[in-house]
């Protein structure tokens, strides 16, 4: 793998930042009445992408899903806001942070919510599909820096868990 | 929350198995000509969530998916197979193995292939929402015993993560 | 037509089953609160072309829908699951059979009823578009062989009744 | 059932017709690069059943599509229009024809040819659920009248063929 | 540009109707209970191409929405049946009147009552994307010749309008 | 039409901003490879809906869209982002100005550029369908003190020519 020298400075978090919404509505709901999982989970995968094709430029490709958690139930009229930026780049791959807050005026809740955070993790892909160096992320506010080192421990325990798993 | 009499005893994996397919066509693919991540992990979200509601036979919503593993890219014309089964429960929440198989004869991929993994918890909930609990699973194949140890050593790493990274 | 002779001897009926499920949603409603026709009709197109690819491992294309039976509604909160299998072929056209079975726990429905039952034809082509010959079907239990010969009744009674429509 | 003396007389044949269109995109496609049948199926079924609508006024719901023929397949950019008529009531239930028409100006074929024909049966219900009995259809032109005893011939083999396979 | 002989004369207005229907169903639905502006929308601009194209045979994009007046709710259970016919042409461009009927029997509007209008502007283009010129439209009626004279005072007002804001 | 006491003094511009994007795939796509209108239309009219709701904070409806301008053709890959922000308020209306960006690194187009613009109107309604006064709308930036002024000019021009269409 070659290193863009322009780039071997890294680029800041702020850079890769994405941003999206939606309005819930029936056609989002599964039979109890609140939002789908899998519908969340592909606005969460859809925006992560993108925060990881801001730092990449190049393309990239899904590999893993390490940890999503539901915090409370999404409910119809709700304002669902999907926010992604890459924490850390380990060579070829990279951890998004993806947090989703809720608005839901049918239910008084004004104020946005967190109701579900995710990390995902993309390969960087030349156009034959063999992987790229990526750039280092540069973490400047003490909040990137935190998930700038969580990344790291977060990469260590799934290599721990896996060597467990199939020794 | 009172237990069932009828279910002390639990139910077996194979009961809860669950199964769906997709054959993979153009609205299905991302800009780089393989399918969505996020396209999967709702399929992959659809039937875990159909695994974990004939263990729990009440309602059930998604509450993490700890892990999910892409190892291939999937192409236009595949078809993509599917199977979820209950691995273990835990008080009111369940792990759900998840296993996708392509194959694509578009590409002389006749055999089955697997192409992802995913592990997902579901809780129970009774109508007024209030967490129910569930039966134990009864594994009885090796690999059903394989997998009911496993979800106990992911559910142990993942509250060593957690308590590492929230102290 | 040529024939390939590793398949002369056909194909055992279970070689070619398919099935697929759906949770049905407020998205599958038509205005009366059950499921849209049209809905169920693509999943069964969807399934039966399955069953038909596995048979000629080719390109197949629907070329009629015989008969599609409706026998109960179907309402949100079910869960549908799709089952094909090619009943048999004719050179390089194929029936295929397809049950659709219903589970629904909100209306007390836990065991699967069957709602619907369709009959599909296929047709084999090669990337050309050239029709191609099909191996015959090889039905083995007592079920698969009724049904083999109750295609033939179908057939022989699709070309009276067209015989008759179009003297 | 009672009969409302206003529709005893029946109504006109054209006072039921609907119609729609539908320009064929990348998305509608299957794998071979053709519109997908249970695409087209979902098309026909919400046609048919606006017509059955203007001849019922009340709800109504699909009981059977007894034969759909494709012609030929469409291919992207095609326009498809798909027009319906009711071609006779018999009781609570009616028999509605449905013609698919393309255009496809992107290979040159300008004047609409007929790609697709389809017969579907539907019931009448008032809010309760219960049958309903439907006024007369009553057809005005050669074509119409041709349809409309067709419509009978088509019902009588129908009969004879169920009884045939399960005496 | 290049005119086309066979044009030159014109198109009656009438040889560019396009025509369709949907029914609204609760994944239509925003989330007081009405149809989507945007789903009404992407109806309107559907049907206007069609028209826009059937007067121009070849490509035609939207270049402007000059005006849509929603007036009045589209509720569930709703038919609305689209009609679009070619106004006027300007060159490579060319206005398209579009009107929205709406019958709701569920709320007892039997007779198609006027929901909204738009005019949509498309241009011509040929497969290289080179602007072509259009043949003029022919209108016949007193309805269609109104719309005629009106597409030009709109097509003045905007330039006007236009000039005002960027001087 | 009663006023609220606490927005007697109007809500700024900023806080009525909404943001989103897409990526465009296959199936956004025309038959002429661009993204359809009114897949576009959509989008617009879905992120105008929230910054009209974040200045109501109560429900909206579309009531008509002024102007679309398209610029310029969106591709495959393209990721497109949509801005929307309150331009003013009129009692129980208001414009918002909607912004459409183009990112397309597949065609080296690394820059944001404007694709589209669009004025939308909305109507205020509480929960019983009548019209509610509107706080107005402080601008503070030059451009927002521009663009208010706009709206102003657009809606006296609308007026002007709906006399002189309908005198």
């Amino acid at each position: 793998m070659e290193q863009n020298p322009e780039t071997r400075e890294g680029r800041p978090v702020a850079s890769t930042h994405a941003e999206t919404f939606e309005m819930v509505t029936q056609g989002d709901l599964n039979i109890y009445g609140t939002m789908f999982g899998g519908r969340l989970l592909s606005l969460i995968d859809k925006c992560a992408g993108l925060a990881a094709f801001r730092h990449a430029r190049t393309g990239v490709v899904t590999v893993a899903i390490d940890s999503v958690e539901f915090h409370r139930p999404i409910r119809q009229g709700a304002i669902v806001t999907v926010k992604a930026a890459v924490n850390r780049s380990f060579n070829s791959s990279m951890e998004v942070g993806v947090t989703v807050l809720m608005q839901n005026p049918w239910e008084s809740v004004f104020e946005p919510v967190k109701v579900c955070k995710a990390y995902v993790t993309f390969v960087a892909l030349d156009p034959s599909g063999k992987k790229v160096e990526l750039p280092p992320v540069v973490p400047e506010t003490p909040d990137e820096k935190r998930r700038f080192d969580e990344a790291l421990i977060r990469r260590e325990h799934r290599i721990a868990l896996n060597s467990r798993l199939r020794p």
